[in-house]
């Protein structure tokens, strides 16, 4: 493994900056940089980050995470900004590095409570383009005022200075961020990657970033979800070779997924269509909105007359068809999902074709792409997955690229973004291993206060507010742990109301009790069980209320809930949730 | 990529084994035998095969697998067995390959279902034990009378012959089997690999297999769980190499985690503590039952004094001690998650501490293994997983090995078994690769009949029930699509049940609407929408009741139930269970 020493600047940092002698520096209590981080640590989307100097923050990104497998009916989860009430006027702006929903994702379900006349937001056209395009979906949403920035753009907020540079990443118009503070400069890598051939794009200025490592970097924030990772990440150039040995040797269509927000990876199959004489049919919403965007804006080149509707397909023979559709992670709604299962309107699959599956798998996505795999070889079609050839490249860097940039920027602190604890803990045991020591490279996790002086890295023990918000439908954080928990409560075992009419003169149940369950077992071969449950819960209510006085209905509903579970349990050993309503007529 | 013709045999096989001339043989309608698969084909786990020869039956393996993800409350899924039903008297037995649960699980949920006094049942030793310790654990079950068999052992049962032989995976003692048939030779490898150097094993006994093969194989049915892997499945011996590795290099306590049923890796992480002088400590049910059985019948071999309980730990140095338990899949209950979680009574994790994860991730697990894997590094513990370094080698032949074992039988006929089918179609492109028609090696799925016979392999339109049987708790098969499909409406977005007391001499709603849900929004904080929801039933039930004359209470329901899931629609975006109940007096 190679090691590097290095030493921050030439002469000791805190002295240079501040312009004291050490005698002073111990004297003066140096202020503090506050970084927040409302997502991103810890886990892998929902990236937000706050700087705040006295009183004064800069936002950057504002993103969503998908939720976990035990949320079920969660949509998504985006940053807790609880922090951020009562200080909106203090918000200068949100500058965006680039547009994938992990980074723009939570903008119409959050800006609108953080926004002022005086906010400024800054985006590269793209992304730009992308958060209008959203924000569009939503009716209720204000319409936002982004300036657009481009490689080099330079704007000021208050204290902030922010010098935007083009990075290579899967999407085009990424941009990582060079900071000036009051008390030194701050790198953030955004996502990026080293890639020698991108598409659409130049490849990495290492001048540039060398430029910026020779002004001195107090502290470097760096993308660690390719931390775990060993080498370099895989040049798109090498997938577009693989891809292109699919299109040369098929003679049927060729139908190839991936992620919508992939426009490198579209770039590529539009390209190589248009290069083996296919028209290219785009199918999905989101996959047809970037497509659209992207090239409204010169982001993908497609030739005129390269792109068809589905179905126009029949008109053309089957070795002159892609199509380039969503789906390659089994999502059900999604296009690929539809044609493995016939319900697509015009496109089936038939022998012959060959369907590409060009991504990665999104961990707990495995069951899902696998059976999706299974039901396209059912229709005896052949399948390209990442793990047979390298027809998928991640946007991040690997433990060679990630070196690579600390080297260039040789920061005096180190804080690892973006990624599982176990990657940000990879990643700091790189920089470590390049000479940072155990004080000036932390882990840090979501809600932690950062402070940072010129002289110190450390955490505060006070953390502000950095759990879950979950959107539901129209719901932002109204789903909370209680309605999540019986929610997993109701999914395992169902659910089991009885509703028991008591009649107040004598204290008994009139007639038989109401019972609806459902998820619990199945009512028309379980008549027995409800007979004995009727008959229990008549006795319970009896003997609870039979002996005169006032009767306390709140005991009565217990002793039901209580014995009745344990009479199911004997019976089943399921612990459906037991409901009991009593009426008194 | 190695190919190879071969000649099944030296004359042609349907001829040789009936005797018969060409002329005569196409004069008689050849007797089939019937082969069908309840599970196994087209998944992992769930493994159980038929053998039927003139109504005669021969049952191999009974095995159960996990429930998918969209299954909550599931327990287990076993195999389909209605095709038995009345054929109870014509099973001859049942034999099984080895000990792990995805080949024996279902015996106590299917064994009392076909068990008659004439059944014969073989398993091996370890085998036997396993099974018959699993069945103490259901007290209702019966005793169980199994012979044991060992690689070398002959069966007979009716028309079958079967000869056991010893095969390498992961679980000792298990076996392969040869059986002879009246229409010619089936080998069915069990799971299998060919390891150089096993952990209390001999490797393949080549000069065996090769014998089989000059018997002459009419089919073949092979493990296709690692056929889309390149190369050669790991030895054990680089396995223990690299754990070596971390004995050596750790100065702190060594938490190992692996299956409970990886008895060849419970072996080696036990004698790598004896070398290193390491007292073990082994946690959890299931690896200590499994660790007392195999060192009772001699699968284990451990020193005496190795061995110590949880609670005597703290009286050994940390670089003295071993703990061995379950969890590395990230399963909620087992002990390793205890440990990360501080919820094991005598176990802490602590700085200087390693962890080792020795398994792979079962699909569907990977979320909750990096869940897992945070928790343990956020403690500052070192934790080495299977990416990391082989520490895991799966128990399945890969591509080399499965085109070995072809070659070595040179079968007329082919039918991958065990695996998803990709891995199905995967080991079928190999056969076919290596000279085999593609008549000759088909791809079957659960249920279906095959129909084998000297000439010919088939399927027929046919099929037998093999669905999925569910197990929930004490139920076997209770819980169905129904339950299933309510379970996940509930789970995603909760219910609503409302309890309408109506007076039957005005027809009109007395007092106000019980509301009872869950899992839909949370109450408390929905004082609005449950005014206004009560608003709207009492006006829905007072409008379809109001008109006079006989009242259609379930058209009252329906409306109830339409039009507040449009109401909630449009409020929230969420489709909760409606459940109106609706009560005269």
């Amino acid at each position: 493994m190679a090691e590097l020493e290095y030493a921050y600047g030439s002469e000791p940092y805190a002295v240079r900056l501040v312009g004291s002698s050490p005698t002073v520096r111990t004297m003066k209590k140096q202020p503090n940089l506050r970084i927040i981080l409302l997502g991103g640590l810890g886990e892998v989307g929902r990236n937000m980050m706050l700087l705040e100097w006295q009183g004064k923050i800069l936002i950057c990104d504002m993103g969503f995470r998908m939720p976990e497998e035990d949320m079920p009916g969660i949509d998504y989860i985006v940053p807790n900004i609880s922090y951020l009430k009562d200080k909106k006027k203090n918000i200068l702006g949100v500058v965006f590095t680039h547009g994938h929903y992990d980074h723009i994702g939570a903008v119409p379900y959050l800006m609108e409570k953080i926004w002022h006349p005086g906010l400024e937001i800054y985006a590269s056209p793209l992304t730009r383009g992308i958060i209008l395009k959203r924000q569009g979906d939503f009716p209720n949403q204000p319409k936002l005022d982004i300036a657009e920035v481009r490689d080099g753009s330079k704007v000021k907020l208050g204290p902030f200075r922010v010098e935007f540079f083009r990075q290579n990443h899967n999407i085009p118009d990424n941009l990582g961020l060079f900071i000036e503070t009051p008390i030194g400069n701050i790198l953030h890598t955004s996502d990026f990657k080293f890639d020698p051939a991108p598409v659409n794009d130049l490849p990495t200025n290492f001048q540039k970033l060398k430029s910026f490592g020779r002004r001195k970097i107090l502290l470097l924030m760096s993308d660690s979800t390719g931390a775990e990772e060993n080498n370099h990440s895989l040049s798109e150039k090498t997938i577009e070779k693989n891809l292109e040995e699919i299109f040369k040797y098929s003679s049927g269509r060729i139908i190839a997924a991936t992620f919508a927000s992939l426009i490198n990876r579209i770039q590529q199959i539009i390209t190589l269509s248009e290069k083996y004489g296919r028209k290219v049919c785009v199918e999905g919403y989101s996959m047809k909105t970037n497509v659209e965007i992207s090239k409204i804006l010169g982001y993908l080149k497609i030739k005129k007359g390269t792109l068809v509707k589905a179905k126009e397909l029949a008109n053309y023979p089957d070795g002159k068809v892609t199509v380039l559709c969503t789906g390659a992670q089994g999502e059900g709604s999604a296009i690929l999902m539809k044609i493995a299962s016939r319900e697509h309107p015009f496109i089936r699959l038939r022998k012959g074709d060959s369907v590409i599956l060009s991504s990665s798998v999104i961990p707990g996505n495995e069951r899902t792409v696998q059976m999706l795999k299974d039901d396209i070889l059912r229709h005896g079609v052949k399948v390209f997955h990442y793990k047979m050839m390298d027809i998928h490249a991640g946007g991040h860097a690997q433990q060679d690229e990630l070196r690579e940039m600390i080297k260039i920027m040789r920061p005096k602190f180190f804080l690892p973004i973006h990624g599982q604890y176990s990657m940000l803990a990879a990643h700091t045991e790189l920089a470590r291993e390049m000479g940072l020591s155990e004080r000036n490279a932390l882990i840090a996790e979501n809600g932690q206060i950062i402070n940072l002086n010129p002289k110190k890295i450390s955490i505060e023990k006070q953390k502000v507010p950095s759990n879950y918000v979950m959107v539901d439908g129209l719901g932002i954080g109204d789903v909370g742990d209680v309605v999540l928990r019986d929610r997993q409560m109701l999914a395992k075992d169902g659910m089991f109301v009885i509703v028991t009419v008591i009649d107040k003169t004598t204290g008994k149940v009139k007639g038989s009790p109401d019972i609806i369950s459902r998820g619990f077992v199945y009512l028309r071969e379980s008549k027995e069980l409800l007979r004995e449950t009727r008959k229990k819960v008549i006795e319970i209510v009896n003997r609870t209320t039979g002996s005169g006085g006032a009767v306390n209905w709140s005991y009565v509903k217990d002793e039901i809930r209580n014995k009745i579970g344990q009479f199911f349990y004997t019976k089943t050993q399921r612990r459906p949730m037991i409901l009991p309503v009593v009426i008194e007529v």
